[in-house]
């Protein structure tokens, strides 16, 4: 049979890992998929550049080299009547998405690891290929190399999905654990990941939590049946931590992740990427480095966590290639009843609404810093049980300053028990209000996950 | 469209819970999979029992129940031109199997959560459903709820497989966690287990580990391309398992887990169930109680670990009904072309050889205990330095007996470095002979799982 010709959209660390992996498991994948998987066309803005990538990438029986086409014209590959899969390895939201909608057009599958493109374009993206029948396959999107996607929406499909947590960048979770592990403060960790490249010279997009963002809204959209809704997801990354708050956290019996979380509730979904303390004793707790990991729960089966790299340039050209066998299996089915691109039938999805942020529920941590006197934890207990919160943990950490009058001040650390959110924020307010307080509230989000 | 029609085989709990999860997320899965999917008929030896099953699960609103029709004929159903899909939950190889390839010879698509089936007749079963047409699905016969099934065969299709390994079996895992949690001996932790519905009254299948052993013979056809050959895999359980080498090897930083273990070497293909060390601080160590978990190392994805509930009602209801929509997704597919039954295309399996125990290659514990007298030490480092065996850890616990001569017993432990089983055979044949050595060695292999 003949092989399925794909055309390469970009040749950066995945376009290349794409070649690479395809190139040395060739024999393996063919086995699999029942016809050989070729990379036909590439087109870069630099062919010179990629062609020297290819000829590394060929490695030492570079007299076997390949002998594909690279071209400066994206157009000409999208365009190409001998291509079935198009690649999209470029990222960013402006050429890819005119590109993808181009070759959708043009009735190619796509494959696409550009979670910024689905998070935002997904509903205008999955729309077109509805119309011109063809799979748009992303599994490379979330969480690299870790088969995510298919888990939640063929293994897991029996299922009504309660919630998913995950870690799902890698960046920010190797900065955390060197902070926690190394007692450095953001700044100083974020240089060494920088200088070990698992952090880029502007890392804003991880460290700020837009990359976990961008996932979290994909696989929302697939666990509850709507439809991609980046602009209402909770936003918030590492930035701000305090290496205080990952030893106090510590003490308690708890780890500061950056989660994406989305969550059915009676009034709506949560969608929110923050850090979040969670049990020390989770296997998600224990995830260290620039591994990435999701913890999904469904009614049926209970927890399931998956578990590996999150990027990179084979992890992610892993899930790449997997996309390309997927289609090459599957795109003879009936494109109305093959597996739907977000899970859902695409008549069927819900418009249950996203909460915004006041509306969530969780458990909080809260610091402040008090003046060491009498009543003043009676004070602020008062405040929270006045707004029907109730405290799980209190840890109340001796003086360490004196003032000239002979009197301290002293941390108090608080975990509440689950509320929404608007009550804790009343609750902060009022506690800053306090004349015995004298600093800001530090405001953690915290999840069992049980 | 017309409901999919599905006549189930048993109505034990796997059968109760795939009809319980089907009827309470009937809509949500109805957007998934585009139809309803309809318990149509079932079959079981006791009608009457299972009606009675029936009307608990309609439950409150039993004014609803179901009008599903139960006969004592399993052939009817089989046989019945209305029914597209026939899910196995009998179990055993004897009339399951029958059943099985009547239902394929008449052109239905099967679903099973069957591993004893299909790691002894998988290649019958596989050849009939491809001359049939049909497929057979069989995500609940290995681990439960977690999709390790489609991780393996769709997920992970780009990479080169080197090994997998897994707890998957939850008996014997609950069994190990309250031996090392609470010091239990075997037979103690055995009857906890049996008396909490976590062990069967007839516990040898779990705790010999032919169970772990069906499920691994299954991951390794679809990880390597070979046909399933459970006669060729290595099994053995936890019941000789001492509660000292729990300790001992706790001391040295490892848990003991049994494994299901296979792996691609230079020599053929390693495929062994039995108690392993692994160390304490891996992902997979800390899996307690009956939960599973399958780590899968491939060449371009590096390790990936996949963790859940492998067994109950519900977990593994989720992994048939995740089955019944994919048959319903996908049996428009061509069949030469869509996933295939082991991974890799039925003609391009390959016959590398599995492994005999002697052959495999692992890290081992050693223990032995002998007199107290100089010398000893340097004679068994010497046996194992003469085998080219290295020692990788020691550990010598002080005398607790002295004799009427005033001589004491050690025990010795020692962890090796990687080395080929019949060396280390060798080696404790020649140490077992030593005089000083007082005892047989007892010896478990270790993982490192890097």
């Amino acid at each position: 049979m003949e092989p399925i010709k794909v055309g390469l959209l970009g040749f950066g660390t995945v376009g290349c890992g794409t070649y690479t992996v395809l190139r040395r498991n060739q024999e393996e994948i063919k086995r699999r998929a029942g016809r050989d998987i070729e990379i036909a066309r590439i087109a870069v803005r630099n062919p010179a550049k990629a062609k020297s990538a290819l000829a590394t990438a060929d490695g030492a029986d570079g007299a076997a080299a390949s002998t594909v086409a690279v071209t400066d014209d994206f157009n000409a590959v999208v365009d190409d009547p001998s291509i079935d899969i198009v690649a999209e390895m470029i990222g960013g939201t402006g050429i890819a998405r005119e590109l993808v909608l181009r070759a959708i057009a043009n009735r190619k599958h796509v494959v696409t690891a550009n979670k910024a493109l689905l998070a935002v374009h997904g509903t205008e993206i999955f729309e077109a290929a509805h119309k011109n029948g063809v799979m748009v396959a992303f599994e490379a999107a979330v969480a690299g190399g870790i088969p995510i996607i298919k888990a939640l929406r063929e293994g897991l499909t029996a299922n009504r999905i309660e919630y998913i947590a995950g870690i799902i960048n890698g960046t920010t979770n190797y900065i955390l654990s060197e902070m926690r592990d190394r007692g450095l403060d953001f700044a100083t960790a974020l240089k060494a990941a920088q200088a070990l490249g698992y952090a880029e010279a502007d890392p804003t997009f991880d460290i700020e939590g837009v990359d976990a963002a961008h996932k979290a809204t994909i696989m929302s959209a697939i666990a509850f049946g709507v439809p991609v809704q980046f602009d209402k997801a909770y936003v918030e990354g590492i930035s701000k931590l305090a290496a205080i708050d990952i030893r106090y956290a510590e003490e308690l019996g708890y780890r500061i992740k950056l989660l994406g979380i989305t969550r059915r509730t009676e009034k709506g979904i949560e969608l929110r990427t923050h850090p979040t303390l969670i049990p020390a004793k989770r296997l998600l707790a224990n995830v260290e480095g620039a591994m990435n990991a999701v913890v999904v729960h469904g009614d049926a089966v209970g927890t399931t966590l998956y578990y590996g790299k999150g990027a990179g340039a084979e992890p992610t050209a892993s899930a790449v290639v997997a996309d390309l066998v997927d289609v090459t299996r599957l795109h003879t089915a009936d494109p109305e009843h093959r597996v739907p691109h977000l899970a859902f039938q695409r008549d069927r999805l819900s418009d249950t609404p996203i909460l915004p942020i006041d509306e969530v529920t969780s458990g909080y941590y809260l610091r402040l810093r008090v003046a060491d006197v009498t009543g003043v934890l009676a004070d602020i207990t008062r405040i929270l049980a006045n707004t029907g919160i109730s405290i799980d943990a209190l840890l109340q950490k001796e003086s360490e300053q004196v003032d000239d009058h002979g009197k301290g001040e002293t941390d108090i650390i608080l975990i509440t028990h689950e509320t929404v959110e608007k009550n804790v924020n009343a609750a902060i307010a009022d506690i800053e209000a306090l004349r015995t307080v004298v600093s800001k509230v530090t405001k953690l989000r915290m999840e069992s996950l049980n």
